[in-house]
């Protein structure tokens, strides 16, 4: 079998691995049906974050379960599944209070760029489809196992609620898809703070009522004048760099809400930005298992396609391609299929 | 008139000033009945926030109303008034949404250890009581100027409900109240971290049920412990230094809540602390104010008793000897009478 290993920034291959197998009873198999890359793999390719050593790549992922260990009995050879990149048991405290990204015996997945894929603590971390899905939603499907979820994650960390004004920080993919996430919930005014027209229109497409296109003090000042001097209600931080914390944390209201769902890279707050600002925060690795049956149920029932957000679709042998063009900001998400 | 004035570190002295009058029509003079000293009075007293210039001191009161500018409606001369150390208006958007600190005309109050002060936006900042109260009702009055309020606010803030396991950190008289609130609002755990007798005593009889006297590293150690593990629901940081924020941040689990109502002084948080915690912040300058009627009542029909907290009453004109008992902690919190 061939995967998808980085071994160096800007040096991804497609090369042969050891297909997967059972190691553990609680294990399970799946044949990719779709994987894709992710914002945060451009981390590491671009050499911000440092890999020690080749490093096989990916964590979203959607496909048909082919084999199971002996502990698993939720999920059988045949289905259909979508599944978190953090495997989580779903049955320790943290699992039960919806956390399942703290699960106790948690363990990243991350060898997804594959036609094949060992998904550990199956039981907990799977979640099928009602039946094998239509061609057409798989790209939305696909989104649940990371970006809708995450984005999902933002808008329900930032206490998003009918009628109430809503700043988007990020136009990736994450972001748009917090944007959709915000549309779902009832918000009434959700402000994206983008550049890019591309994305502006994806954005406008999923629900934004505005475009920000001032950073800094000066997209502080733009939240601030369209909200009579106010601030928003909820600020939805989808980058993970000072700038975009800084910017959600200023737009939000006293007694507001900001969440921050980018992996943070360089992020340091002081007391003062936390006292001061009168603010709501929370975010983390997003709980995308605890999300999967509301949300499959909204893909399945046509009520939202997050599958919007790929607008590049590439056979899995070109996954290098995928990573140059989501570096030099081509595209804002690249599909690939198996 | 005498009132009190800080002219450096360790210097308090109670001298001659001019009396208050109406400077606006929203203004009020009230006949200060018990004032008192705070523990975020003891950072200019001891040097680490600097004065400039001789300051007047005081934020913490209820009195008397004597006189009210001709915009004041809601309370009138003879009636007996609490507020809080900010006035603020209660008609911005701010205060409607109950963050009356974060007021969009808010004024510090700063002269109350004083026998008379003038409260501006008094409409908006003073809250009378059912009747004159009985003498012995008095310092639990007094509290809710302050430290009552801002204990509770930080139970609020860190989501305290019935049935759960609570951390407080600190055993100043915010911490201690923080108890009490935690208590009033049904936690069934309540975990006081202190290492002074008398305090953990006051926090025993306020409803804590255990005791940790560790610190850092070991300190979170002891709490994982007493949690199975897991980490508390609710953790209340009622200090504003850099290891009682991390205490309270590292003992919360994963989905809970840490709130913070001690004046930073030097604290910082990563993004890492910040994400991977998992954990929801909330906090700042406590909304006094909106607590005011409620605390009333519960005060006025002797549910709660927060004036247990004056351990030491002193004459006002000894106002210099209660900073000095404070500064080396012989006293929780010295009550003035003037």
């Amino acid at each position: 079998m061939k995967g998808t290993v980085l071994y160096g920034p800007r040096d991804v291959r497609f090369e042969e691995r050891d297909a997967p197998t059972i190691a553990k009873p609680t294990d399970a198999i799946i044949r990719i049906s779709a994987t894709c890359v992710c914002g945060s793999d451009l981390w590491p390719y671009r050499g911000i974050s440092r890999v020690a050593k080749p490093t096989p790549m990916g964590h979203e992922y959607c496909g048909v379960v082919e084999e199971v260990g002996s502990a698993v009995a939720s999920v059988k050879p045949g289905q259909f599944v979508i599944g978190s990149f953090f495997a989580s048991d779903n049955t320790c405290p943290h699992c039960r209070a919806g956390y399942q990204t703290s699960c106790q015996h948690k363990e990243g997945v991350s060898t997804a760029q594959a036609p094949r894929l060992r998904v550990p603590l199956a039981e907990g971390t799977l979640v099928a489809t009602p039946d094998m899905p239509p061609a057409d939603l798989l790209p939305s499907l696909l989104t649940l196992s990371d970006v809708m979820g995450t984005g999902w994650f933002a808008a329900d960390a930032a206490n998003v609620q009918p009628g109430k004004t809503v700043v988007v920080v990020g136009d990736g993919a994450v972001g748009l898809l917090a944007v959709l996430s915000a549309k779902q919930m009832g918000a009434a005014r959700i402000i994206a703070m983008s550049r890019n027209p591309s994305r502006q229109k994806l954005a406008q497409e999923f629900g934004a009522t505005d475009i920000v296109t001032e950073r800094g003090d000066e997209g502080v000042a733009r939240i601030k004048e369209l909200t009579n001097g106010v601030g928003a209600d909820s600020a939805l931080e989808c980058v993970g760099t000072p700038e975009s914390m800084m910017q959600a944390l200023r737009s939000t209201r006293p007694g507001g809400h900001a969440s921050y769902v980018g992996v943070p890279h360089g992020v340091a707050l002081t007391g003062d930005d936390l006292f001061w600002g009168h603010v709501h925060l929370h975010g983390g690795p997003a709980p995308v298992r605890r999300y999967l049956p509301e949300l499959i149920a909204l893909v399945w029932n046509r009520k939202i396609d997050p599958g919007k957000v790929f607008d590049l679709t590439l056979p899995l042998d070109q996954v290098a391609e995928a990573y140059r063009a989501m570096d030099e900001r081509r595209a804002v998400k690249v599909l690939l299929r198996p």
